[in-house]
This record gives C-alpha cells, sequence and structure tokens, in this order.
C-alpha cells in the first residue's frame, strides 16, 4: 500500500478514508464504539484538519471519552444526550427533516439522528413522545409531518409508529428501531421487524439504535430535494 | 385407568374429556389438525352426544375433513372460510364480542374467532379491513369498539392494530398475530412479538393464527361481564 | 402541536397522555426503565395533581428511583418486591382477582401484578408458590381458583402453570411468563412460548415479566364483571 | 362506520382506502398474496376507477392471479417476471432511479421495484448482475450510480453490494435483501441483517424480497428531488 | 480401510456397522430417512443377516419405503402408525417401560417409540391422551407410572406433561417433544424447551419426534433394572 | 389453602414440597439461584428437619450464599467447586455413576452432578479433560465407562463427546451441555444443538449446566438397576 | 457499462464473469439454483467456449435442468448423486484432496465436493460412513487421512466429526454441515454450529450443503502444496 | 486410566495433551477462557517443558492471567492487543500468511490470529482498516493479497471484506467474524452469516472472534505449500 495515497491518511492505529467527501459528498465519520478515547479524539482532530470548513462528527462516544474530548479538543461540541461530540462549523443547511420519537426513552438516539442530519447539511426540527397508544399526539402534528422532505421515525417496544406515520404521509421516511423494551423486545428486534413488516409501503429501516445512519440517509434526501 | 370413570369417554384412537364442561364450563372441541377425517366426524358426534343441548366446534379442518363432515353429519353447520364446523344450537349469547380486523387476508382467522365466540356463548360482531395505515377507517368505529364487553383484533404483518386499539379504548383486548406476511415476518412470529411489546396496556396475546383460543378468553369475558 | 391541548401535558422531557383516562378508564402510568430517577418524580407528581382521586403508579423503578420518591414524595407507597410505587388513595375494589405464582423467585412479578391490580381499580389477593411439579398444592386451592373474576398466572422456567390452571377452571386466565431459569430458558422465551402454545384455550399471555399488563387486564375483566 | 364515507369503498370482503392518494401522495396498491384471483381482479378494477387518470398496481399475483387479470382486464399490462400487473397510464416521471441486482437470480425482486418505481412517478433504468466478487463490473458503472436520483440495490446470499455501492457513491440507497441462497441465508435473513449492519451510511432497508416497498420510496426521493 | 475388517460391511453405498451390538449390546438400526428404498431393504436385510437370533429395527420409513419393504422382506413386519419395520424375533422382554401421550396426535411418535423398546429388549405398555388440561386422566394412572421401571413421556405443543408426571413419581422419564402444533410451536421447538426447563429434576430430553431414541433410552434402563 | 397440610410447610416466603420424598423417593432440593441467602439458610434448615436422615442440597449458590450456609449451618458441607452445599448424612449408595467431562472448564457443572449424584443414594466417580479433539484419552477409559450403571457426560463447545461415549458403550447415558465456549456457542445452545442431535442412539439430555437434573435422572437410574 | 469490456460476457440474463480465471485462477461456475434449464445450458456453453481448455461446472442442477443439459449438450458429464454437470477436460491434478462423509445420506454433498475438487485442478478420493458413533471405522483409516494435502469433512445431524478427525491429523480441514437430520437439526444449522464450536483447532467451515465450496477450497489448498 | 501414559500428563485440574504435537504437528494451546490465572501458569509452564523447543501459546487471557504470567513467567512474551502469552522460541516460518482486517476495532482478533500464525511456524504481515466501504484502500493492496500462500481475513458488522477479496484472488481464504458492531449484528452471528453465505465460493469460517482458530489453519496451508 502506497502510504503516500492522498486519498487516505495513516494514523498508525487507524487509516483514515479522507477521499470519502470526494466520493460520497460526506465525510468519514468517527464510531467511538470498540475505540479508546484517545484514538477518539486523534481521529476527530485528523478528519478536522482535512476538513476544517465542516463539521466532523463523533458517535457511541462513552462518558471517558465525552471528557477526554472536551478536555483536549476545546472546540469541540459535546452532546450528552446524543452520546456525540463535533468539531468544525456546520454546513449551511438544506432542505428539512423532521425527527419523530415514540417515547421519552428514545431521546439519545432521537438526538444521534439530529445532530447527524445537521452534520449532514440539512435543517432539523424533533417532536418527542408521540407513541401510538396516544393518537391525538400524533394527529395533532400531521402537517408538520406533511411538511418535512424527510422522516426519521425512532421508536422501540413495538415499533409501530412508523406503520401509522407512513400511513398519514407520503414523505420518504426512514425507520429508526430502538433497543428500549424488555423480555420479548429482545434487545430491539422485536421493533426492528415490526418496522421491517410495515403495512405502510416507503419506509426505509436502519440498525437498531442506528440514528447516525437514518440521519445521513434523511439528511441526503432532504438536500437534494432542497437543489 | 377405569374405562367406566364417567369423566372420560374412550375412543379407543382418543380419550375424550367429557368432563371439561363442568370443570369450566366449556365443553372440549376438536382440533382437527393432524387427526384423520373419521376421526374428526367421530369426535365431533361423541360431544355432541354428551352435549346435544350445547353446540359443539371443531377447527382447523382440511379440504377432505369439511367434506366428511357435511357428508356424514348432515345436521353440521360447516364454515368454509373459517376452516371449521359446528354442530347442535348455538348457546344463547350473553355480552358482546367484537371481532376486528387488519386486512382481508385474516379473514380466516377472524371467522374462526368469531365462530368460536358465538360456540362459547357470546354475541359477536365484526369489523375487517381496518389496518393503521388508514387509520380513519379505524377512528370511525372507536364507539363500536368501546361498547364491547371485550375486543378481538385480529392482525398480520407487524401486527400494529392492537397497540392502537388499546390506546384508544379500555375494553379487555385479546390479541391474535397472524402468519400473514412474507420474509421477515418469520410467519407470524414478527406480528407476534409485536403484540407482546405492546406500548398499550391491558393486552393479552394468543398463539399465531389461533382464533379459536382468543374467542374462547373473549366469550368467557363477555360472559361474566353480562351477569 | 398545540402546548395549551388539554389532552397533554409538556414537561420538557416528556409529554403526559393525561387524557388516557378518559379515553381507556385509566390514567398513564410511569415505566420507570429508562428513566432517570427524578423523571420518574416529576412524572408521578404530574399524573397525581392530574388525578389526585385515584392512585397512580409507577413501575419497574431501580434502588435509587425508589429511594428518591421515598425521599421527595412522602407520601408516595413505596413496595420493594414490586419494585414500584404508587402516590393517591386505591380505586375503590370491584371484582376479585387472584394472582397465582408458581414459584418463590416469581415473586417480583406477582407482587407487580397485585399492586397493579390494586391501583386499577379491582380486589386482589395471591397464592404463591404452586408449581407443577407438586400438583396437591395446586388442587388443594381450585375452589378458590374457580371463584375468582380473573386469574393472572405467573410462571418461569418451563410455564405449564397456566395450562394446568386452565384446564382446572374456566375463569378468565392472563398468563405472565417470567426471566426465572437458566440456559434454555432463553430470559424467560421458554415460558412465554409455553405458555403461547398451551393445549388449554381461553388464556392469554403478556410480556415476559410483565406483572402490569397482566394486572391491568385482569382488573378490567374484574371490575367491568362485578358491574 | 358510515358505509357513505367517500373515503373507503366497500367490496364486501374489503374496504379499499380510496383516500390514501389524497393523504399520501400515491394510491393503494393490491398485495395479491393471500387473495383470491377474483379478488385481485375486482380490486384492481375499483381502484382503476377512482384513479383512471393513473396507473395502479397489483402485486404478488400467483400464475392464476395472473391469468385472470390478462384475461378479465384487457387493458392491464401483466409483468411475469416481476409478478405484478399495472392498470392504467403511468404517471409523468419525475427524476430518476437506478436499481441495481447482484445476481441474475435477484431478477424478479428487482423487477417488481423497477415496475413500483414506474407506477409511483419516477423514471427507471436497471444493472443487473454485478455482484461483489466481480467487483470490476460495479467500478464501471459508477458514474451511472452517481448520475440517480435515489438507488435501489437488490441481493441476496450474503446481501454485501449496498455495502459496496454505498461506499461508493453518497446517493440515497434503498436496500433490498432477496431469499436468494440456501442452509445459512435462512430465507434473506442473512442477507437482511448484512444489510442492517452495512459499515456504509445512508442505507435503508426494506423487508425481504419486498420490491414494492423499495420503489415507493426510491421513487419519493427521486420525485421530490427533481421538483 | 481394510474391507475385510468383521466390524464392518460394505454394501457399496454403506458401511454397516455390525460390531456395534458387541460394543453396545444393541445391534446397528436403518434410520429411513433420506435413503432410498431399495437401500432400505439391502440394510434390514444385511443386519438381519448378521443378528438371526434378534429382532432388527428400521424406522422414519415413507409409503414407498413400507411397501418395498413389505413386497421384499415378506417376514417383515410393517407398523404403519410408526412409519418403520423390524425383521426376526423380538428378545425376550426384561424390566417394564411405559409409553404416556398427550395428544392423540402424538400417536405415530408414541408408538415409534414402544416399538424401539420392545426391540431393544424391554416390556413395554402405553397409555395415551393423558394431556395436562385433564388432569384427573393423568390422576387415574398414577400407580401405573409408578410401577413402570422408565417412562417415555411423548408431549407436542407447549410440552408440560413431562414436568406433570416427574412431580407424580420418581421413575427415570425420558421425554420426547414431538412437531405437533402451530405458529409460535416453532416445529416442535416450544415443546422441546419447555421440557429441557422442566422444574421437575430427573428428566432426559431426546430430539423432537424422536421415538426411537427415547425407546433405546427407556429400553436399557428397564433391562438392567431387571437383571 | 388449608395450612396445616402436613405435605406442605409454609415459610411464609415458600411452601416447601416435604411430600416430595414420599411421591418420588426423593426429597424437594433448593434451587439458589433468585433467592436471597438468607432464604436459602432457612430451606435448607426447613427440609433438613424434615428429612433428618437423608442428605438435603442447595444448587445454584452464590458466594454470599455459600457463606451464609457455612457460618449460619456449621453442620452443612460447602462445594465451592459445584457452587452447591449439603446437610445432613448421604443416604447409603446403590449403584455406580460415572461423571465423564470434556474439559477443565466443565468442572463447575461436573461436580454438580457429581454431588447429586451422591445426594440421590448412588455411588460416583469422575473422569475428566476427556475432549473428543484427545480420542486416545477417551479410548483408554473405555471399560471404565462400560462397568457404570449410568454415565453423565459434561461438554461444552461443540458438545460431541454424548455422540462419542455413546458409541463406544450401551450404558444408559444422560448428556449435560455447558455454557463453555464463546461466539457462536450461544451460552451453550450449540452444545445442548449438538447433544440432541446425536447420532448415537440413547442418550438423554438435560439443560445447559444442569448439572444436578442429569444427577438425579442418573442416581435414579443407578439405583435401580443395583435392586 | 461498456459492452465490449472483454472481462464481462452479457448474455442478456446475465453477465458472465470471463475474467475470474484470470484474477483467481478458476473460473466461474453456475449455480444452477433459482435458474431456468435453458439458462443453465447458455451459461455452461458460455463458459467453455470461453475455457475450452478446462473442466467448467454447473451445480444445484434440478432434474429438468440435468436433462436439458444431457440433451443439449452431448459432451457434457452429468453427475446425478451430486446433481451437477461438467463440459470439458479435467485439468491435470496437482495434490490430493480426500473426502470423508460421516453418513450415507450425506453423499449427494460428499459428491459435490469431489467433483468440484476435480475440476479445480487436484485429485480427490473419497472415504464414506464413518460416523462418529463407530468410531473403529475412523481410527482404521487415519493414516489415509494423514496423508492428504487437504480434508474435506462431511457430516450432518450433530456435525461432531470435523473435531474427530481434526484431533487425529494437522491436515487442513474444510468441513461442510449438511442439511440431514430432523427437528432440533433445524435444517443443518446445529451441524454448522457443531463446526463452528469444534474444540479442534484448524478448520473452516462453508455454508449447510455447500460441497462447492468446500471443494474449491480443499483444492485451491492441494494444488499449491503440491508446486 | 494409566497415569503413566506418556501421551498424557495429569496436573489434577487438568490432563494435557502432549501428544498432540505427534499426532497434529501443532502442541496443544492454551484457552484461557474460564480458567484461573495460576491454572494458565501450569499449563503454559508444562506445556513449555514438554516442548522447549517450540513456542507455545496461551488465549483469550484477562488481565489477572496476563500479569501473573508476566511475573510468574518472566520468559514468556505478553501481547496485551492480542490478549494472549507464548513462551519458548518461535518455530522457523515457512510460508507466509497476510492477515487483513476491516476496522480498526478488529484489531484485537486480527493480532490474535496473526500471533497464532507465527507460533504455528509461518511467516506472517497484517494489513488494517481496509474496510469494503472504501474500496480503494483494498485495491490498492491487490498484490499482496495475491501473493501470500494464505489470507486471514477479519471483518466484524456485516462482514462483507470476505466476499470482495475472494472475488479479487484466488488464494485460500480464512474468514474470522468478529463480534464488532450492535443492534443487530447479534453479537457477530451476522458477520458469520454474511461470511458463510458468500458468493465467493473457497472460503472457510471459523467462529466469532476465533483468531486462533484462524492462524492454526492459515498456518498449516502456508505451510505445506512451502514444502
Amino acid at each position: 500500500m502506497d502510504p503516500t495515497d492522498p486519498r487516505t491518511h495513516d494514523l498508525g492505529f487507524a487509516r483514515v478514508d479522507v477521499d470519502r467527501a470526494a466520493r460520497t459528498g460526506d465525510p468519514e465519520v468517527v464510531l467511538g464504539q470498540g475505540k479508546r478515547p484517545e484514538q477518539v479524539v486523534a481521529l476527530l482532530r485528523t478528519l478536522h484538519e482535512r476538513h476544517p470548513d465542516r463539521m466532523v462528527l463523533a458517535t457511541r462516544l462513552g462518558p471517558e471519552a465525552l471528557d477526554l474530548v472536551a478536555g483536549e479538543l476545546p472546540d469541540a461540541h459535546v452532546d450528552e444526550v446524543a452520546r456525540a461530540a463535533t468539531l468544525g462549523p456546520p454546513p449551511a443547511p438544506r432542505g428539512r427533516v423532521l425527527v419523530v420519537a415514540a417515547g421519552t426513552s428514545d431521546a439519545p438516539v432521537a438526538a444521534e439522528a439530529a445532530l447527524s442530519v445537521a452534520a449532514h447539511g440539512a435543517g432539523v426540527a424533533r417532536i418527542d413522545d408521540v407513541g401510538v397508544a396516544g393518537l391525538h399526539r400524533l394527529l395533532a402534528v400531521r402537517d408538520e409531518l406533511a411538511a418535512a422532505d424527510a422522516l426519521v421515525v425512532v421508536a422501540g417496544m413495538e415499533g409501530a409508529l412508523p406503520s401509522v406515520v407512513g400511513g398519514l404521509v407520503g414523505v420518504p421516511l426512514v425507520a429508526v428501531p430502538t433497543s428500549i423494551g424488555y423480555g420479548a423486545s429482545l434487545g430491539g428486534v422485536s421493533a426492528l421487524l415490526g418496522m421491517l413488516n410495515s403495512c405502510a409501503p416507503g419506509i426505509g429501516v436502519v440498525n437498531i439504535d442506528n440514528g447516525y445512519g437514518a440521519g445521513v440517509l434523511a439528511a441526503r434526501i432532504a438536500r437534494q430535494s432542497a437543489r
């Protein structure tokens, strides 16, 4: 491998894909899980140096990583609820994403999704705690749902919210199952299966608790809807 | 074993539990699956002889069994959609059960549930095709839902209908997942998991496609609600 | 969304469904899992203010939440075995639910079920430690089982108790699998499957360890049986 | 329920949601699975009468249903590979979707996706047989991938194609796992899991073999990208 | 491999383990599943020639294999219910096994178990249709259960019968789950899990529908109990 | 329930089945899992008082329970490897059980099995570390295997040892899968499935890590083999 | 895509990867599953034209495809047991692979593996019916096992054979689980799990029934061992 | 068992298979999981005494075991990343293995594989962080891949890397799924399934996170390729 290939940047423990923004329009993101705090800091710093004009993102950070980022990178923005950090100015938002969550316990995943939307260049708003057991809360926001360029719908337990939202409006919808629940929720698998089997069409599903992936997809949809 | 025990009736291939009505208030029912058509006929006939005043029921009958029952037991009522047959007069209905189904493909299970309710002594009505992707259909029947003594809610795919119904009314609710779906529906397991993880409380779930079991439970609830 | 909608009450982190009692006859309940102790206290207080005449309930509370509730809400009743707390006077009981548990290790789930029954307006009694490996203990209480308006049957491991009880009496039966067991119990999935496949009809099953949901369903059945 | 409600149309066996186009921009589609051929014909005819200006679609049709549609509805277009039929003129296409398939055996699902895109108002093109074991075939079409408004990527077996495509371009991507494979493919579950766990972000996944759902989502994305 | 090794006998398509009786006390048995009818006949004939004094057994025979065995081996005994055939005189029975089955649909597995017991040298009796939903039928045979040297207990659905029997008597018990059931019975997996998690100790479980394996184990226990 | 029923003994938190020895020949055993240390001590003491002449057993004890038993019941014997404790003199051994384990990590389960055999009245010996990857170790003990009245065979990972032992000797064999392994061992499920699908007949399987259940079954077989 | 790219050959329904031999040393193989018989014939013919000097292979052919190949391609060799066909002369064999199978029912998979080895340029021999329940059959061929350059070990049910072989010799071993079995064999998943969890190291596992994949890997190992 | 059998060495708690090197060419390895630190030290010491001329290996060591090994065996080499230790000089390397890893989080498994290759007598090199979402990184090392005698390919999440590598080169390939991922990665099961279903042939898969087993197989292939 050619260490001078400008498309990669070798940190010793990692080979940063600095070419990704050229290929896909979005820079690489640091997945904090399984990485040591100092690796997170080094990766964030490297990505920031390569993309000084555009916010870079690190997700799935534990308390130690959040602390070290705050200490070592004073310009970083740390989001405790989303368990994430960013560095650099956000891109100008194009289009508008609405992040909808079923319950208060889904807040961390919804926050990660919203932050990821912003970091990937779309506008974002949130509506929380509109689970299907209280339909009037959801029906009250129908117009807001219909006005978005893309929806991110976050729910645990039986994961029914995307089906109901997808029957109300025809906006492109990204569904995020969460691991909220117990027993037969099987760590989020029940919500995941519910969303995959939705009787409403036009729903794309991401991995359990994957607010980040949902945010990227929704941002890409919203951005090009606004072009 | 004492072959003269009046609580059982030995047919050679089966030992009919003729005491069940005394213990539980309901006679034994013939589960047709895995039985030969002539066994179904013999069991129906025996149960009818022991319970001449009360409809007896056979479920999960294949085409051959339905035909043989119709031929051998001219007084039997055969329900092709429910894949079931009854013999004898229905009990006087007490209370009222509403059977609600999400899609047209759920009709066989809903029919089995409704027939089982009637055979177990409660009144029954049905509302079909009110899936969660078209909420206005469901909201239009909210008063009917609230007026029942018990609800049987039948749905396949993601199985979200019980959650939405359970958030609209506080009537005792029996949920029946069906095997309608494909791929990640896993033969009805996804709908089953969805119902078990419902965010609305007060929902009891039965086995996949088990309209019979749901009908028995709903009838028992409705009967005693009317006493 | 209209923040002045009287049907919801916005706490910032949660949107309380204060309309639920009007729709379903029962107020919303605080599911403590995944919520911070101070959120539990705030939610309990809000629900109590909206329903001062009727006991409100919080379940799945960890030790910290139980402590904070006891400290912050001196009028609350804390049930350490059920890992739950209530605030406000219990509704006058209508009808009678019997909670039956297979083993001593099932006590927390049985306690949660019993407390939920009481909070939802039905009378309640308990019978513990009557597993199927000692049938004489169960047969000795057959008359008590038959006299109830609804049964909640709690069991872990192979989950056979509902089948045996359901063969003894025809009372509406809510079965609760517990996560008690090891190895092939798969965290309660085996007990759940056993209950769903019961050869006795008329059994509604709830999620693993879901004493609360079982209590709500049983209370609703018992209440209307007594009207 | 009000039978004169203009938002539903009661066929006896089904309650057609003719209001869906008003809510979501797209008319209801007939899911042929589990329906009798004459039901399929009646539903297609009803939907066509309500939406004479816009193609309506029936999917998952068996040979008998395809034959009956061809016989009873001479104006219908029958697509044998996609196992689907349409009636009425296609909407004017807005935006452009590219349907990419890994192997020749994935053709039926890719064809269903492409037909669904067209019926939902977007332009569509296909690239087949570009599995990851022959990367040069995929790299040769990189520019075509990048030029689309939305991608539908269809693959069975290990389902790796979306990961590779998602690393090459940043176009919104809908991934469809297929049931092609054997043994540990578990009827498409392995491909589904592969796509959900993709290391490339921005991928929304639909149910196994669900070309229809993928087509609807991709068409919605492409349509609004062209507005 | 030495083709003259007296411990194996090469049939071209199979290498018969004629030494097995010397090692384990029991000759090899022909598992018919996956073998062609003429292979079954050849294997039965070979085993009979090597063990002329002792019944040899073929199990899991389809209709064609049963017919060919009957035609080609006139001395064979064909058991249509057990889907099995034997050749040669049964060993003198030592000890006594009781085969207990929960439902009439379990008869084929119970019959295979009983035949296997007899072929492996123990006496055998059967009690059928004593499922746990009718306890009086089981309690009526308690003395018979206690008098056996070994029990084979056969049940499908929730598989609760071994738990109840194992709580009534302390006889060595071999439990056989069957594939009888539907939906969440998962082809017998639920019954299997139920038996493995039994709250009664002293139960050994075999594969789903494996009457043969249970019969061998029970016969070995009974034989040595009588020595 | 009659609190004076001599067949049960009410401890407040538990109803001890003191009649079990009369029914099954063996007293009840304390399953420590899910019980508090002081409950374990109280149950052991009660069982000992009812069965002063016969060792009683408590299994699955955590470090705190082991310590409290040692402190509160000085006559108890504590087995740290087996995580178990006994109280009272062992019954005179009848027959002989051999406990065979595949690896050193299986020692706790093998120890629990051996202790359970002794507590249930049979003689016991152990052979450890004879996994199938080193067949000479197993072949060297073939005569010892053949001389036992019953075998308990303990193995984790692929669980192949019972198949190999069951092909060497015809002794009744109880197989115990253990949770030793990682990744695709799925907490012992792979070993369990391996044992259930053994190509050697005559093997009864118990739950994962259930040395106790295996010991009871093996002891019952050995005891009656010696009568 | 450039239709003149010499690395692919477009058949209309498929894009043949004729460059594969240059990249990997082996030509593409036709996987018959999911393809129509005439597609199989066209693909075999095309591959043969591109590789006239080297045998090309089609696997997983149904009876119709086997017949059409025999009729349309008279020079093809059809292997009914392996359900496969070849066209063209076999490569000169380098190195030696031994294919070992546990039972007679595993013959189709073993035959596919052996044919694949030959088509990929290594010598091959077979040993059948050496299951672990008759160890003497396996021990008798230990020297043959040790002399091979690579082993393919085929087994269904518990899949224990690779563990035992892998403990006897240190030859590179490719394990193939088969779908032979019933009940808890879960269509070969149990054998697959057994092989993945083998206590003997140095075993690579392929998909259930994937004799082809195992043959390719073993041939590559054997070929380079002989260079 | 003969304690003087030179093929085993009894440590009290374990029976070391010191004959393994004679049978398979490689000495036994200490699997640290489930063993106490002092057992690890004793086993390493014993194996080293028996194989003084050849490196012996202990894997899956926790921090305590790593510390005790370092303290008690000063000649040992401790690899913190691989969580492993070796004692004695490495064998002279024959042939060359390349260990390829998809992400930085896969480093511990890749390190275990590389160390195992070296301990089993082959040369080894590593390439890290070449996941399929950045193909240019992989294409840049194609020649290095093709030059190896065997490849170990390590990946978590969707596990697609072996498919892509196996389509680029025809080198014998051992695939190692890792437990890196979350949600639907199911602890590595998704990556495992992806590798088993690879559309590229010639891939042997080992257990999740089993770098050791992959290293042994790859070393054996490489060694004999160089003979």
